[in-house]
């Protein structure tokens, strides 16, 4: 039986006009350097962006976006009831020490790289059932804090394979309320957890590509809508290696992707930047959504897009113990304000 | 302005009639041994409950009291539509192996030793808004894999300070769904974080109990509610030291808990058992609360209760590197079936 917001069993539907009211993001020195850069709001020239440690680094930007995605929104801090985040950090410490610096409760979420997008998910079931009038969403990650916590100590320089990712540094955030001017969220298709036995930590785009097509082909079918219904239909970070998987297990599904389908981990660097396979981290999907998308569906050039955030659910204590990395993604539909 | 379900900012009020519909727990030795055994549903006479590893036997538990929850329920793992799950390790690890076992949607999420309330109130309101019919919650912990995690190596043996508690070995998971004959799910407050600048990661009592005096003191201001409409009010973990000053401090705010006050890390073992100030962990709140609580509701010799689960929100690098604990509780209002 399904409940009232339900489409299929992983979509919800929202019934009221739910929108982004405002969205922000800051990022560090490399993705400052990208092709991106006009679209951000913040651009930090070094990795500890004037704080004395990379993970205060992290959460300062974190603090940047919430508050410039609130003062963008027209709203002060008191009138969020609620801030949904996220990030890679054990124990989620950049979303928790930012929190203590917001007057605002806090919904902690965790679901690695996805987690851009599950905020927004449940930050937007929560206001259109009425359980807030103002939510924000955010997430952040930090390529040092990532590479010392998951891999080897950054100064060591440990060489990567080719198909290794780069670790976005950056955080956005969304401010979601009803009614207003800004692009409207439409739906949310919540992912299960796919494990297909990949083990190697580097691999991330392989391991990851298979859940976002579990939740891309649930989505078509939920809505019954196909990937043509869309301008714009992004992964999170899948990289160069897990693109092409994704686009060709889409085909054997009959889901033809390749006219309107991008990768934000391919977007916010440019082929010539070093960054192996392409961009990672919960950063990657939350500023590229937060700043190019937002901006797009402001101006109405695009009207249509799905962000589909990826998530590699992994710990080292997990990967060195011998085990596969189970993954995760969720996506949220997004629309322009008028349709043309 | 007030959206719907809100009753203050900070509390919400379910509308339709949302209950528990089966709740199971599993154990390891130690709680086995202590004065709720008869209480859980599984008991394991070890602390690798059958598994090759801690971190196996700690998502094992997690498994069974979800499956033995559903189980109790009357449904099939299929007709369930979200699992709402958290836990202490890194990347929260038990909760996503966990959830790749079940052919269910993960929403993950981290509140530290708040998570078992954290998910039921997230559900909760899920299942009053019709996002799904069926969720279930859950969270877990291990006395080894947290203690080498957050402090030293398990074999070292550490010595421990008195104030220290006992990392909860276990997990608890509840369904939640509409109608039926179990207890009901009235209110939840979302919690703040609040950090009193304590910096000792053992004295977290101390650093706990603020928060939890700031959601219950704001769940009695939003409901209109007193401690004396409860029959039985729990903390989750804060142990002897945290629940003498959580009294303390609720009495200056003119809110009398002692009549109907207790702490689930008090509950859960007996005076003579070697466990410091009392137990910790997210499973200390949800072992406690999805048995021994979840049975008096159903016998009607509680008629209302309140828990309030409290979580640290610190990591080893957070606290290693001179920062304070920052803290968090939320609560949830429980009823039995038939008021008489």
């Amino acid at each position: 039986m399904k409940a009232q917001h339900q489409c299929g069993r992983q979509t919800w539907k929202f019934l009221h006009d739910i929108r982004i009211q405002g969205s922000a993001v800051a990022v560090g020195p490399l993705e400052g350097e990208g092709p991106l850069a006009a679209e951000f709001d913040h651009i930090h020239p070094d990795m500890y962006a004037g704080q004395a440690s990379w993970e205060k680094a992290e959460r300062y930007m974190m603090y940047q976006a919430v508050q410039t995605a609130i003062k963008k929104s027209n709203l002060l801090e008191s009138e969020i009831d609620i801030v949904l985040a996220g990030d890679l950090l054990n124990q989620t410490i950049s979303s928790n020490f930012t929190a203590s610096q917001l007057n605002i409760p806090l919904i902690g979420m965790f679901g690695a790289c996805s987690t851009s997008m599950e905020t927004l998910s449940v930050g937007a079931a929560l206001i259109d059932a009425g359980y807030a009038s103002y939510i924000i969403a955010t997430c952040s990650s930090h390529n040092c804090t990532a590479e010392k916590q998951f891999r080897y100590p950054t100064e060591y320089g440990g060489q990567k394979p080719e198909y290794a990712q780069w670790t976005v540094t950056g955080a956005g955030a969304a401010v979601v309320g009803r009614g207003g001017a800004g692009p409207r969220i439409t739906h949310a298709t919540i992912g299960k957890v796919v494990d297909m036995g990949i083990k190697d930590p580097f691999d991330m785009g392989s391991a990851m590509a298979p859940a976002a097509v579990d939740t891309l082909s649930t989505h078509f079918r939920d809505t019954d809508r196909m990937p043509s219904d869309y301008d714009l239909i992004v992964t999170g970070d899948l990289g160069k290696v897990g693109y092409a998987i994704l686009k060709d297990e889409m085909k054997d599904l009959a889901f033809e992707m390749t006219p309107v389908y991008n990768d934000c981990g391919l977007m916010i660097y440019s082929p010539d930047q070093q960054v192996f396979s392409g961009g990672s981290g919960c950063a990657s999907s939350a500023v590229v959504t937060y700043s190019y998308i937002m901006n797009r569906l402001r101006e109405g050039s695009i009207k249509r897009a799905l962000v589909c955030a990826t998530g590699a659910l992994f710990s080292p204590v997990s990967y060195q113990q011998g085990e596969s990395i189970p993954c995760i993604a969720h996506a949220v539909a997004l629309e322009a304000v008028e349709e043309v």
